[in-house]
């Protein structure tokens, strides 16, 4: 049960205090769609796995198993890329610039401050653009947020993978502040 | 300079990047007015505090000192208030509500994790009401991103007290995303 009392105390993680104080669900939405889901040139799939690496970097069970279905649902894959992107992604295939940014993205979850100009000049030369490594940035300080929100309200969240499928699917296909 | 090529360099911090980008700017903005200068129990100034000593304990030096001279535009108060916030306001007569709330606002910075009942609890029982604390965590949580964003994209920041006066009187007066 969640450290406040909220209107609905079934609905897990983020859920319940997007429902609790809509005031501050409107901007938090429109961040999260804008980020994942918006016009950019790294696809929604890619932006799933950084925000669900952030996430599971800052431990936060809900955020990083939900993204990471959201992830699953973008490329039509099953339910192992979940625990593939709590290792780094060793036996999946992506870019080496995706790589790069996810390298950048752990530096900001540490703090902002530990990004230096080699991780970014390094993310740059294996072809990510002023606008990725910006997002990328985003994305991750954005789950520092998301993630502190979640844990730092003591809600509660599902514990198995497959709880996730469902809202993964409608997390990539309907969007984010959406019903 | 900045790590990435904004479209005008001389604006520092978080401007130049909401600049950069303003399909991010718009529910950037609108959720910092939103928490700093929305209805709440909580006046400005005690949320302005809030969030200029997560700043600080994120070594945010554009955070920190532009938001604590807002907190001096709504107290009309000396810019001693700026370093008084840094030390934990020993000389600073706060509410013993306050107090709690930055303590609460600690744990969120260091992780949401670490945010315990206990300090839930003791926060309560120092007046706090939910929405006060569901406020607190959510602007400590957001400040974890701000400054991650305004640091691990490395823009330039002034580094005088005085060079913040007025924007923290615009900050204070005008509010978040207007111009």
């Amino acid at each position: 049960m969640a450290y406040i009392k909220l209107l609905n105390e079934e609905l897990p993680g983020i859920v319940g205090l997007l429902n609790y104080r809509p005031e501050t669900a409107k901007p938090l939405t429109l961040l999260a769609e804008t980020l994942l889901r918006g016009p950019s040139t790294l696809t929604s799939g890619e932006r799933e796995i950084i925000a669900a690496s952030v996430s599971w970097w800052n431990n936060c069970h809900f955020c990083h198993t939900s993204h990471a279905a959201a992830a699953v649902a973008h490329y039509q894959c099953d339910l192992g890329l979940i625990d593939e992107i709590k290792k780094g992604l060793p036996n999946t295939e992506v870019s080496d610039k995706l790589r790069a940014l996810l390298h950048v993205a752990h530096q900001v979850q540490r703090s902002g401050r530990e990004v230096t100009e080699a991780d970014i000049a390094q993310a740059r030369e294996l072809g990510a653009t002023d606008q990725e490594i910006h997002d990328t940035v985003l994305i991750a300080a954005a789950f520092c947020m998301f993630n502190r929100y979640v844990d730092g309200l003591g809600t509660w969240a599902p514990q198995s993978r497959e709880a996730y499928k469902e809202m993964g699917e409608r997390m990539a296909y309907v969007g984010y502040g959406k019903s």
